[in-house]
């Protein structure tokens, strides 16, 4: 099969033949109907020493994925082959304190598709049965692959209660987009972000983002705190661009007894106001990786099937997997102009 | 000034000239703009001898309002002549063990307006200064008494996490058509609603329900949870009609593990399957009485301001208080077709 | 092997030798150490038409159980030959909507083990691995099949916060007695239990309750609000008798936005004061049924490992199978002389 | 009368004589019979020029208090002269939205006795009356004045569910004094502590912590989270020193998807591994300041009352307001030979 494979250390890779890998016993071999690129694909995709480190070449990348059942491993159950699926990135073993506390997503044992494990950049992928998302029909069969970001999102907006509250998205990337749709979906009263790319903006707006304010343009907590309408703060922020100067404003703009969700992983470690912002302000500060297995998965199909819901806007390009480096270029274009990106076999 | 009074026990009111209301010194005189029918005036309109316990006559009922502020307590902190302001029926007393661990609707000293106290079917009423919610503007003036039952509603509807739920409302009347209005405004996935009134029906479409149920027509539980799509049950059901065989269908609506919102009244004692619908199922059933004080106000009025519910389609009928006869006949038509209905001065 | 067979419909059992059980690939053979006599074992001996109806005879029953992994079957993983295993009685099937959110004890394909399986008072049981609970060590060899029915009163118990509460159990039965103890090692204020046996009131004091009452001597409401020390009730009810008359006066204790636990089984449907004593007083009621599988093992187990709680004194007799007989006469017994009861090979 | 006065910037204070304070309408003059002194008491003692800010001399000192009702505010509801009361040092205004959705803790008006107002090191004090908690009865009087730290223990230990969980608290003040022994007494599996002095080693063992290790021995992460027992971690940190080292060992300890509560302040900005050790590990970080006003105080005497707690072998000291050089020098020990430090007018 075609796969795009990092086949040395260092950036690049390259589209070759590799075989078709064999499912174990508990697996299922997916025909791909999509990948679509995470932003952490692309410091794989650069070469990054410390992501490289978990890999051999080889290694076939990619943890967003969808497609059909081609084969089905003799323990696992409740499959047919066709059945069309989406994807768990993180492989949770099942057994630990974890996995048997409904903490999947923390697993003793996890380990992350495409990252850990061969991905899904390919004609083909092995994934654990119990990792499978099943669909009933086709109706998200052109969303497939962005159910595992949009999980994310829909578990980081949905950890805390925003009915009728002010809600801030700190960056506009693929995350924060979906992010300002659910929000507003379920009852947020207001939805205020901060992104520098025009084109990520405009499509904040399409996204049903109430007011979005430029990080670069003046004094951002007061911008944003102005735009929630109440003098304290805002109710519950979301950062997700990880860039510590935003963190800090960011933390700047939690109403006392607010919540911010702690999503966007910076490079290295931060320094914060942990005295006035987190304790004298009583917040919480929620720490987001991956997505609930599978309490995201159902409320997300429920929000998708009940059209409260459609990522579609964000998806902006679509590429041939053949054509990925016009795909990687985009992904990691400085001037964001791009939303999710799809890679098709 | 003017009030529609029971002045004598039995059925009945008449809309006499009374003493304008003293306040004492916690007190606001408010001069009211509307009051509302609620379900439970109507037994005191009829002379209940329950609810008429309660009273002396002269006795004004009525415990939806709103209006101006006319004249303050030398004790009311944080008001102005002229404030517009809605009224929480609830007198808490702020000092007991409820009120001090925010459970203000359970308050132990708990006195009802136009039940306990002199109500709002008058030119003026007094009001103690920490019920009155204090509008920042007049967007709400229309709806100004309707925020009372509304509260309740939205107490309710979101007592549970409904997103991406299937939620059955059992019942149509008012507070039924707010909520179904609410779960769908804060993500639930379906909303499904038993009604037999046609004029009902036709309201509850347009307050967003996705199903509505004739429950005089064939099996009501197969219904609901066939039109609710998964056959293990309902997620979230919200009793609002009293009715002893709609609770036990309501009852038997919920999935294992789901919720149960009581929250219309019986007259008297219900004979209920306990055991298999309750303890194998696993379920919560939650009493709902009034609203939560005064979080379900601060919610209502941000979902109000951001447009993510309307109730003014529920507001079907409007009638000068001196036509009262008429309002309370309407109001208690057996053809229900009538939905909230204002009284104005 | 020898096993206490239902080996015919209708009142009693036989002590007979039957097939050791063949274990499927999913499946552990447990060389049973000690089985225990659970309340719903009763009408299963006693030959109640209902309980027959899933059987086939010979049908072993029992479904409180521990022993040593005696044989792993090929896709079982995760134990070894000799493990000390404790069995949770509530077969789920892992893959359904309620098992994928954390609810697998009410898995919608749900089996019960001696119930709809064949069960435990055997020299061996067949039962699937996900369903065993392994130890690290023998420490709690002796209680080993208690575990079963003490997880069931840890999530009853410890299901609302309880620290600082007043505590009201309805029956001191074996669940009532953990019940007592689990709530004064959490926390709980005042534990006050109501039960007229004296031999488990005596239980119930060496187990920590406060005070006892004898619900057939006076106002039972009135005395147990009394020993609550609190006008307004008492904040959490657990009622374990399933007596409609317990459970109408246990409703009538709740304080105001109070707590209670629906756990003990009515024969039948019951007739209550659901206006009053639901609504008005919006209270919560929990169904409860099973256990949380696993959150409730891995908290039962701490609190014994760390001697917050010591079940053993409700063990208060030990029977060879082969003397079933005696050990059903004393479960049985009207003068409820007994706690937990143990069956041993 | 005779007050603890700043009587002029810089270090140190003087024993003088000022006037007994005017009481507000809304007040009440407390007579004091015992004040304890705070950790952050010492920065004002020793002229910190931050904290001096807000003070004008001759400024009282001192939030920690008790004592009797001598004197009653006409709108001061629900006291009666000679009154025992412990107080609440964070002034609530009773009407912003803080206060009205249940955080009086973290009131947009908030005032703090004796920092932003006169306060308690002084024969009397001027108090709002909403701040007293009236005790019932003598029983808690030797120990009134420690019910304000007490409280935030409470609120701090057991905001999460500690039950069967391991807890780590770090640094054995009397904050983590009192948490260890809160932890063990509701239920918590193991409690580990984090000490350097001898002899709140010696009070941690008195007051319940199953391991203290010595933080300035060897690998404090690796030796607490084998005394937690689990290779995962901690379930529950509780961080109560403030040391930016102690800070980021703490969070290293805390399990995957555990909690971390935030309560010893550091002085300045610290830096942290947001990503690895909030993110990747899903924690929760809660900032806790003050208590929850009133559930905080409520759980406290129920504890308190029920003897499940006993903060009494803390007090360490006891002095007389006059020789308030000798308490502030004992509480500035830098071997830190002291718990709590009563003053006695």
């Amino acid at each position: 099969m075609k796969a795009i494979c990092k086949t040395k250390p260092g950036p690049g890779a390259e589209y070759v033949d590799i075989d078709i890998p064999k499912i174990k016993s508990d697996e299922l071999l997916i025909k791909i109907h999509a990948a679509s690129i995470c932003g952490s694909d692309l410091p794989i995709y650069n070469g990054d020493a410390l992501a490289a480190r978990r890999m051999e070449p080889p290694f076939v990348f990619g943890h967003e994925m969808c497609g059909e059942v081609a084969e089905i491993g003799d323990k696992a159950k409740g499959f047919t082959k066709g059945d069309f699926v989406s994807v768990e990135s993180h492989i949770f073993c099942g057994m630990c304190y974890q996995c048997r506390n409904d903490r999947r997503h923390v697993c003793s044992n996890l380990k992350i598709l495409g990252i850990d494990t061969q991905g899904g950049f390919a004609d083909y992928a092995a994934v654990p049965a119990r990792c499978a998302w099943k669909h009933g029909d086709n109706s998200l069969k052109d969303i497939g692959s962005v159910m595992e970001p949009l999980g994310n999102a829909v578990y980081a907006t949905l950890v805390e209660d925003i009915v009728g509250k002010s809600v801030f998205i700190s960056g506009l990337g693929p995350q924060g987009l979906f992010a300002a749709q659910i929000a507003k979906a379920c009852g947020a009263a207001r939805v205020i972000a901060a992104e520098t790319s025009e084109f990520r903006k405009e499509l904040g707006r399409r996204m049903g983002a109430d007011v979005i304010i430029d990080p670069t343009q003046g004094d951002t907590v007061k911008k944003v705190i102005a735009a929630g309408g109440e003098a304290s703060g805002i109710d519950i922020v979301i950062e997700m661009s990880g860039n510590p100067a935003a963190i800090n404003a960011a933390l700047r703009c939690v109403k006392p007894a607010g919540k911010f969700i702690a999503f966007g992983l910076p490079k290295g470690d931060i320094t914060i106001d942990y005295g006035n912002q987190i304790i004298f302000k009583a917040i919480d500060v929620k720490g987001i990786t991956g997505r609930e297995v599978f309490r995201s998965w159902y409320k997300m199909e429920s929000l998708l099937k009940s059209k409260a819901i459609d990522p579609r806007p964000v998806i902006t390009h679509t590429f041939k997997m053949k054509d990925f480096k016009k795909a990687f270029e985009t992904a990691a274009d400085p001037k964001k102009e791009c939303g999710k990106i799809l890679l098709i076999p």
